[in-house]
C-alpha cells in the first residue's frame, strides 16, 4: 500500500474551545483521532507543520508547505488547512509541485464541536488523493477543484469553481 | 455537475436506539442529514430501497438492488449497506452492472451514536464514485476494493483484499 | 464537605455499543467520566457493585445493594440503576435503609450515545441527595419520587407517582 | 406540581459557533432542547430576558433580572447566566428577592459543543430549586452556594465558597 502523508497546518479543523477565556485556540491536531474514528487502515504519516488560522498564514509559511510537498518521500499528500486562504495556498503549490498528487481540505466547524464537516471532508480528501493523477486540488463540500479553478465564497461559506464550466 | 444516486438499504449506518425496548431499530435514513452536516454540494438523489440488517438480506433484495443500479438514469451510484454481507452484494452487482460506477459503503457504528465511522466512509464513497471508472467497489476503512477482491474480517471488523497483491 | 457514595449497578446508563456483534453490552461505568464532564467538585466515591440490565436483577442482587447502603460510611448515597426495575429496588431499600438519604437514578439512553438523559439525571440525583432528608427516592425526569410512590410507565418510558396527590 | 420559571440571560450555556466568521455568538436559548433531552417532566416556563455574555451585563440588566424575579408568579426560579459575573448578579438578587427560591446556573462549555457541563448543571439547578428554602443560590460544579458566600476562581474556572466553612 502506498503511503500517504498528511501535512497539518491548523485551521478551523483543529480549533478547540478553551473554557477559561471562553475562546477558540489550537492545542494539537485531531487528525490521528479522526483517522481512528473513521477506522482508517490507510498507511498514513501525519506531520504537523504549523497550527495557525489561515488568515495568519504568511508567504514564508506557504514556502515551507511547498518545500515539504517537494521534499517528503510520498507522492500522495493531504494538507489540512484553514478555509479562508486555502485557495491562495493551492495557487502557490499548483505551479510548484510536479509529479505529486496534493489535496487540500479543511472544515467550517471544529472537529471537537460534534457537528463538524471535518470527518466528511477528510474522507473525501483521502479518497481523492488515492485516485486522482498528478496535480494540486481542493476537496471541500464533497467536490474536488483544480488549484487554478477554485475560490471560497466567504458570504456563503462554500467553495466553487471560478470558471463557468468548472 | 453529474448527478449521483445514493441507494439506501439500511445497515448499522442507519440504526437508531429505541429507548422504550432499549434496542436498535430502523426508522428512516440519515443520509440526507449526513450530507447536510458535511456541507455536501454534490447533486445527489437519495432513494431508500429497504431498511434492513444486511444479515437479513435475501437474494430477492439483491436482485432489486441490481435492477435499480441498471435502471436509474445516473451512471454513478453509492449504496449504503450493512457491513456483514456487503461483499456478497458487491459480488452480485459486479458481473451484472456494466457501464456504471457503483460504490458500496457502510459503518461499524450507527451515525446517531456520535462516534460513528459513517461520515468518513460516506465521504470516501462519494469521492471514489466521482473519480473511479466503470466497476463495482467497496469503500471501507479509507480503502477502495474491487467487488471480486474484498471480504470482511468479522473478528476484526475490517475489510481486506482477498488476493495477496490486492 | 460530606462525602457522597455512588453505587453503580449498570442499566442503560452504562451500556455501550459493541461494533463487532453490533449489540449493546457493559464494559465499565461511565460515572467518573460524567462527573469530570460536569466539572463536579463534590467529594464522591464511586463503587461498582454489578454491571447488569435491571431486568436481570435478582433478589440476591437487591440484598447486596441494601447491605451496601447500610454498611458504607456515607449517609448520602446515589445508586445508578436500570430503569425497568428501579422502582422495585427502591421498594426493597425503602423499609430497610434507616438514617440515610438514598437516591436512585438512571437513563433511557446510554451516556455514550451522545443524546442521553444521563448527565441531566445524574445532576438532579446529586443535588437531591444533598438536600433531601432521610429516605429512599427515585430521581428521573427532573422529578423526585418517594420509594413507596413511584412506578415506571413502560409504554411512555417515564416515571410517575402512584398516588393521586403524588 | 408547582411551576418553575427559567429566566434566560445568555452566557456560555447558550453560545453557538457561527461558521462564517468562525466566532461564537448567541442565536436563541437551548434551554428547551436541554429539557427535552433530559426527558424533563417538570412544569417549566422558559422566559428569555436577554442573550448576553455576562461580562457585558450592566446594572440595568441586573435590575431587570431582579424585577422579573419579584414579578413572576412562580416562587421557584432558575436563572441561566454567564459564569464570569454570576456571583455579582447573585449578590444583587440576594438582598432583594424575598419569599422565593432562586438558583443561578451556567456552563463553562457551550451546550452545542457536545462536551458541555450544561446538562449536568441544569439538572442540579432544577433539583436544588425544588428542595431548597427561600433564598438565592449559585449551582455550579455539583455544589450549591448561598449568594453571599460564592465566588468564581477565574484561573481554575470553578466556583468556591468565600468563607472558610462555606
Amino acid at each position: 500500500m502506498e503511503r500517504i502523508r498528511i501535512l497539518v497546518t491548523g485551521g478551523t479543523f483543529d480549533k478547540e474551545y478553551n473554557e477559561l477565556p471562553g475562546a477558540l485556540f489550537f492545542k494539537s491536531t485531531h487528525a490521528g483521532d479522526m483517522l481512528r474514528l473513521g477506522r482508517c487502515l490507510l498507511d498514513v504519516e501525519i506531520e504537523p507543520l504549523m497550527m495557525i488560522d489561515s488568515l495568519q498564514m504568511t508567504d514564508a509559511d506557504r514556502a515551507l508547505i511547498l518545500a515539504r510537498c517537494r521534499d517528503v518521500p510520498e507522492a500522495r499528500i493531504v494538507i489540512t488547512h484553514g478555509t479562508d486562504t486555502m485557495a491562495e495556498t493551492a495557487a502557490v503549490l499548483g505551479p510548484g509541485t510536479q509529479g505529486k498528487t496534493v489535496v487540500l481540505t479543511g472544515a467550517m466547524v471544529p472537529y471537537t464541536f460534534g457537528s463538524s464537516d471535518g470527518m466528511f471532508n477528510l474522507g473525501t480528501a483521502l479518497a481523492f488523493v488515492q485516485t486522482l493523477g498528478e496535480g494540486v486540488y481542493v476537496a471541500m463540500n464533497g467536490l474536488c477543484f483544480a488549484w487554478d479553478n477554485v475560490r471560497k465564497d466567504k458570504k456563503k461559506g462554500i467553495f466553487e469553481a471560478v470558471k463557468a464550466d468548472g
